[in-house]
This record gives C-alpha cells, structure tokens and sequence, in this order.
C-alpha cells in the first residue's frame, strides 16, 4: 500500500495525552496524518453535532511541521465532518481512528462516548474507522503499553478491512503487571449504570445536582467486551450505526397485530430521491 | 389497567409546542403525567449527558396545576436519568414517551436526535419507551392530525409493550390533504447528509463555518421509514442500544483471522461483579 492518509480526532480534545499518543503511533507506522480535534473537552457529547451555531476551526501545529492540525469549536462529530467536508475534501482518508480515550468505552459507555461518535460519524461517511479508548481514567494515565495494540489494529484495519456499516470499538486494558493476552472479538456487554444524583446548595441556597453513579455488569457472558477487559484482552466490538431490532420487528407485529414486509435483501447502496427536509430537521 | 404514569421528556424543551401537544395527549388518555424536559432547546444533542458540571432542576407549572412538571438544564439523557432516580425515585413510569420533536428522526438522524437519545436512556432503565417525531421543522409545526396515532402507539405501548432492548422510534406525516394511511412497522432506512460547510467572515476578518447539508436517501427498500413517511404511513422502528453488529463479528473473525465465541445463548439480566470504573469514566 502506498502512504496512507489517516485522520485522527478524539473527543478530550487536542491536547489530551491520548490524542498525541495516538498520532504518534500512527506517524511510526509511516501515515500521512491529518488532525481534526476538539479544542476542549467533550466527554460525553454522545452522537452530538452543532447546529444552533457556526463552527470555528484553526490550524494548531501542536504535533509539529509534519502533521496538519487544526483544532474545532464543535463536537466530535462535527470535528470528522467538518475534516471530510472541508479540511480533506477530496483526499480520502484511508483510515480515520478516534482518541485514545482517557477511559474505557465498553459496554453501554458505547452510546455517551464522543470517541465513539468521532468514529461512528465517519463509518457513516462509508470510511473505515476504529475507536480507540485506554480503561484508565485522568491525565495522567499511562499509554506506554499501548503502540503495540494500536498498531496491530491499525494494521489490520487497513490491510484487511472494517465490516460495511460499522465503526470498532476498541478498548485497551489499564498498564499493569500481567502482559495484555491479545485482540479478542466481543459483543456489546449488557450493562448500565447505577446513577444517583447528589444534590447540594449554592451560596444562594439554590439547589443543583451532581450525577454519579456506578457500573454496573448485567451480562454474564464470555463473549462480551466487559469478558473481554476483564481478562486482559483488548477488546474489539464492531458497532453498527443502524438500530433496527430485528427481534423487535417481529415482536411488534406479533403483539401490535401489524403487517411486516419481508426482510429486505441486501441490495447495493445507491441515492434514492428523496424529500430533502434541509439541514434544519436534523435534531 | 389503573391509571398509568407516564413520564414526558424532550429535545426542543418545556416550552415548545411539540411536548404541550404530547402531555395533553397522554392526559386525554387519564394518565398521572410527570415531565422533565430540558430548560432550552437541545436539538442535536445526541445521547450527550452532562459530566463536567452539576444540573439545575426547577419545578415549572407551565402545565398546569395537574401535571408534575420540571425544566433541567441538562440534556435530554439526562433529564431522564434525573427523573427516573430523583424525580419520581420509587414510582416507576409504566410509559416514557419523548417529544412530539419538531422534525424528523428518520433514518440516521436517530443518530443525532435528543428526542430519541431520552427514549433510548430510558429503554436502557429497563423502562417502555417511545420517540415521537413530526415530519414538519419550525415553532409553527401543525399537530392538529396527531392526536390519533400518538394515543395509538401509547395504548400499544402500555396493553402489547415494547420489546425489551429497544426504545421505538416514531415518525409522523406532515398535515396535509391525504390521510395517514395506518402505522407501519419499518427498519431504519441506510440514508446520510451530504453536508457543506458555508465559511463567513465576521467583522474581525476571522472565518466560522456553517454546517448546511440536504438529506440523501440511499436506501431503494419499501419496508423502510423512509418509504413508510413517502407513502403517508406513520413509521414505527424499534431501535436497539445494543450497536454489536453480528455481521461484523462474523467478517472480522475471517478477515482479521481472530478467534470468535459462540454466539451467546439468551440468558436473563443479572447483575455480575465488575470492577467499578467510576463515574467519571462515562465518556
């Protein structure tokens, strides 16, 4: 394969330790790199984009004269966009990869994370793309374990594919004295969190809320991401962007007593005309 | 059934039409109604929650004297998560229904709706959830033809259920001359926005950028949400937070020569010791 192109985003933002890490490893691997990062923090930003505002976007050599950086007001997801559509044009990222995360994104964090909705967005683009999250919260978490994993994805993503329709979400165990076992496939554990909600007074006497909360594992599997980390494997879990459950299909036309077409065949992608609602119905 | 409580959330925030027209569905079928809705709009929010700083929560009568109501100044996720843990606390909602959002949620603006992120957080409580969405953008939206098919989906919803593992996804027509034609069950069509960034300059000579973009439907189905709205139906999509893609499991194991379990047989919820990452790793 000649040079390829690979687009980083995150969603700690372009000074995070993860985003630099990662660039990093991708450069050894010999990429060209291109940067789209938010310049702040958007832990939690879900599938977010921006809307209601215009997006600035600045050209930040932060990873020095080699990498072309520039660092956007808006969201994850925004930041893959606005790189797709305005900054790459018509350059084709090769690979786009989202992070390193400064925490784990498995299981049901799949849904919150701005990391993953940085890679979902470009999946949505029809470009490979894997999410990349280290189970070590903080800044000062330690990625000198990491290369050799990212790498081995990375390699494997562009010499052998990501599946049509999806995103990975790859998640690294914490640094620790047992050796990582290797890549392991897994599923999306069932699990949630146990949420309280801490109220306090301001100065004011005015109450505001803090959200806290616990993890908690529902899924006995050892097939699942949570298996997975748990046993010191980096997990892998292709995401689709498409939410149809078929289950519930067919639920829902036992129990509504409503008709369900047959199963569409998988046929080829191609623009269908359509009522275009304009930009403004996407909320 | 005794009068059942339903819990009212959504996107565009307490005072929008779209949700006074909800809660006075839901109150014409005799429900206990309770809201918590977002203090200002929160169109494109995604599944964003809010950790990097505490939320207000003020009761607000805009309804009325019969209806337990309260704005946030979270995201839609999380007004859910605050009504369900300290709102309503023991009382648990036999329905959470969010909207009526103005605009649709067809297709992949699923994705990036707080309208259906609320139903999705509150189907990941274990709880029956519906999103609903009208075809028609702006405060001027007509709902004078909704009233039929909401009361529908939520008498379904309350006597037949809703899947486990899912929220549903519910889109309506806009107003017009031809009647709606029923409910129609349909998968999410694969559809994207081909988006442009619109650069400006403000009067200090620093260039933002508008994200515009016109929707392209690429999906030639008839059992799709986007056929169902063509054709006048009311589309009724259960969408799963569940994002494992087993196709991708499948081609991954193939491509990438990795190992892959059996398929997990369907084993009951359970909670299973995990590590506790903390709440701060929901990123």
């Amino acid at each position: 394969m000649p040079r390829p192109l690979i687009l980083v985003s995150n969603d700690d933002g372009i000074t995070a330790p993860g985003i630099r890490c990662l660039v990093e490893i991708v450069r050894q691997m010999g990429a060209e790199v291109v940067v789209v990062a938010p310049d702040s923090p958007q832990s939690g930003m879900g599938h977010a984009i921006t809307i209601g505002h215009a997006l600035r976007l600045t050209k930040n050599p932060v990873f020095g004269p080699d990498v072309e950086a520039y660092e956007c007001s808006g969201t994850p997801a925004d930041c893959v966009k606005i790189a797709k559509h305005y900054v790459l044009k018509d350059r084709t990222p090769d690979l786009v990869v989202s992070g390193i995360n400064h925490g784990s994104n498995a299981s049901v964090n799949v849904l919150y994370s701005g990391t993953m909705s940085a890679a979902i967005e470009a999946a949505i683009e029809g470009l490979p793309a894997v999410g990349f999250s280290l189970c070590e919260y903080g800044p000062q978490a330690d990625f000198s374990h990491v290369a050799e994993w990212v790498t081995q994805v990375c390699r494997h993503a562009l010499e052998d594919g990501v599946p049509a329709g999806t995103a990975l979400n790859v998640n690294i165990p914490k640094n620790s004295a047992v050796p990582i076992a290797g890549l392991r496939l897994a599923r999306q554990a069932r699990a949630k969190w146990q949420e309280e909600f801490d109220r306090r007074l301001d100065p004011y006497q005015r109450p505001y809320y803090w959200l806290i909360g616990s993890f908690v594992n529902l899924d006995p599997g050892t097939d699942t991401d949570e298996w997975a980390l748990a046993h010191n494997y980096v997990s892998v879990v292709p995401c689709q962007f498409d939410l149809t459950a078929a289950h519930g299909l067919a639920q829902l036309s036992t129990r509504w007593q409503l008709p369900l077409d047959e199963p569409a065949v998988e046929t080829p992608l191609q623009p269908v005309p359509s009522g275009d609602y304009g930009p403004a119905t996407q909320s």
